[in-house]
């Protein structure tokens, strides 16, 4: 199943996720804006994800771009690029394929617009097939932290719906079950949009990898039963010195793995790395609706007048982290001197 | 909102619990059977509250007994007694106060069956009295622990709705209320079943006691961020070393509470604790349907073909609780020795 994928009319089709496992269908985005409200609405979503699509996106803006300089070029290059990033302000991998697309252009004499259209395609391209490439390399060097028999659970969903394909920390999964490895799967559902239920279980029964789901709140009893192996989850940010914002419920279960002496990996690719942030305390925690939490498939699930809290997002500290496995290989702590290496 | 009601022509009304918020309306049951299946399917829930359910489930029982002798009496409604208490193994109260009923009766000399089916009643309507009674000795010697502001985090509902009236751990924040405390709660909406975002959210609101709802995997980040004061749960079973079973999810949520140094308190009846169990290993814990977990609100939100683990509870080991409040006071570790005294 493809995550995305470009079409040569000049369109882009995306997964809608939103719909899974219900319903297999394609969103098609012909202006920017499309995938501007695709990210918002997490049709397409998980930080690689993301960040690919919004390269397309730049595609689809460059298109209908009328510009008679560099300047005027790169100005409205950026003012859509600059939409595109206000979506969703956690995962930094939407900044950094704007980044990108911005950056390729700019070391290129103008000609004409249209050579710098094609060139915004190419780039959103390249990042299609890199993040693919790069999620297998992942897959390669955290494979090597998988025992032979392992019990792996995971939160919310790293897979190949939630990257360009192959997936990061279901990237893991699979190449070590392509190794030849005993591995299964524990799945936490991920409320509130239980992207764990609905797409990590999903993929993995497509591909026949033994897949047990359960609801968040197991994870703490089904380590203290001796049920998991290690754990594997994705990351949407990681600052300098290692912290990782990730979906809400990462940190309780890096904390329960720890008071169980149980590895804690984060599987991402380089891309997801923000030096320029110190720690994680600075990573910005996009808070989203509160219908998210009251209501499920339409229903109510909550009185009137009730309160929420819904951060999309938390922050896990270094320490709890055993290793972070990126396309460049694993990093070990400290990850001050890793990350920079 | 009453959790429970007898009616004087003979039968018992139970608040259908699966229906709320939505929709408030009771279950009329008529027969034991109809007691047995409202426990079962969850319209009532709670330990106290089964507890309850079940001792008038065992005089509706009694009153279509036929039996000419003492012997007679008991073994048939030592029968009904049976098939009571197998509808949930987790929570003791059910048994306890079965066990109490037949105590009752055995005390007295038979002179006609119709003065044990009136003793039976009058047993099931003293449980009910006595737990109120309880749990209001709960809430007062509860809420001494309670600063004069404080957020307080629970999970799942130990509230009116899972007891006679009144509740455990929302007596606590009930009385600390009353008591001209300044206090706020954060219900954890506690999958699969959602009592906390269906019955905890829906009590706190009806009493204008200010309550955010989050998602279970949200707790962790919420205590990071220092937004918790102390945590209390209710218990379906405490072990004689003060191991404390308690709706799935519990556990995790003290391992957090200690990683935080934030108090985990467990406020439940003395009839909760097994004084015949040395530690909570021995604690039966039950595993409910897979559907719960598969589906919500009649919409699958899974896919096809996955596996499910769904246990109903989780263990607490003493070494996680800052202290049980119970009737008869507040105890301190070790329970080994204070739940004997």
């Amino acid at each position: 199943m493809e995550t995305m994928r470009w079409k040569d009319e000049g369109f882009l089709e995306l997964l809608d996720q939103t719909r899974l496992p219900g319903k297999v269908c394609y969103v098609a985005c012909r202006d920017y804006r499309d995938v501007a409200k695709a990210i918002k609405n997490m049709q397409v979503r998980g930080a690689p994800a993301i960040g690919a699509a919004a390269a397309y996106g730049m595609a689809l803006g460059a298109l209908n771009i009328e510009a008679g300089s560099k300047e005027d070029f790169i100005s409205k290059i950026e003012g859509i690029g600059r939409e595109l990033v206000s979506t969703r302000p956690t995962a930094v991998n939407l900044q950094w394929a704007v980044e990108r697309v911005i950056r390729e252009i700019s070391t290129v004499k103008f000609d004409e617009a249209a050579s710098y259209k094609k060139m915004v395609l190419e780039t959103a391209h390249a990042i299609y097939r890199e993040d693919i490439a790069g999620n297998r390399s992942i897959g390669m060097h955290g494979q090597e932290l998988v025992p032979a028999e392992a019990r792996v659970l995971t939160h919310c969903n790293a897979g190949s719906l939630a990257t360009a394909g192959y997936g990061t920390a279901l990237g893991v999964v699979r190449a070590a079950y392509e190794a030849g490895k005993k591995v299964s799967v524990y799945a936490d559902e991920t409320r509130p949009l239980l992207q764990g239920a609905r797409l990590t279980a999903w993929e993995m029964v497509q591909e026949n990898i033994p897949v047990t789901l359960i609801t968040d709140s197991m994870a703490g009893y089904l380590m203290a039963k001796g049920m998991v192996d290690l754990v594997i989850v994705g990351a949407d940010r990681i600052a300098a010195n290692g912290d990782v914002a990730n979906k809400i419920g990462t940190y309780s279960l890096a904390v329960l793995a720890g008071e169980h002496g149980i590895p804690f990996y984060v599987a991402a690719p380089f891309s997801t790395v923000d030096l320029n942030l110190v720690t994680g305390a600075d990573i910005p925690i996009e808070e989203r609706n509160h219908s998210e939490v009251t209501s499920l498939a339409g229903s109510a699930i909550a009185p009137d007048g009730v309160n929420v809290w819904n951060p999309a997002f938390d922050v896990t500290p270094n320490h709890l982290i055993t290793a972070i496995i990126t396309d460049r290989g694993v990093l070990r702590p400290p990850y001050q001197v890793s990350l920079r290496q």
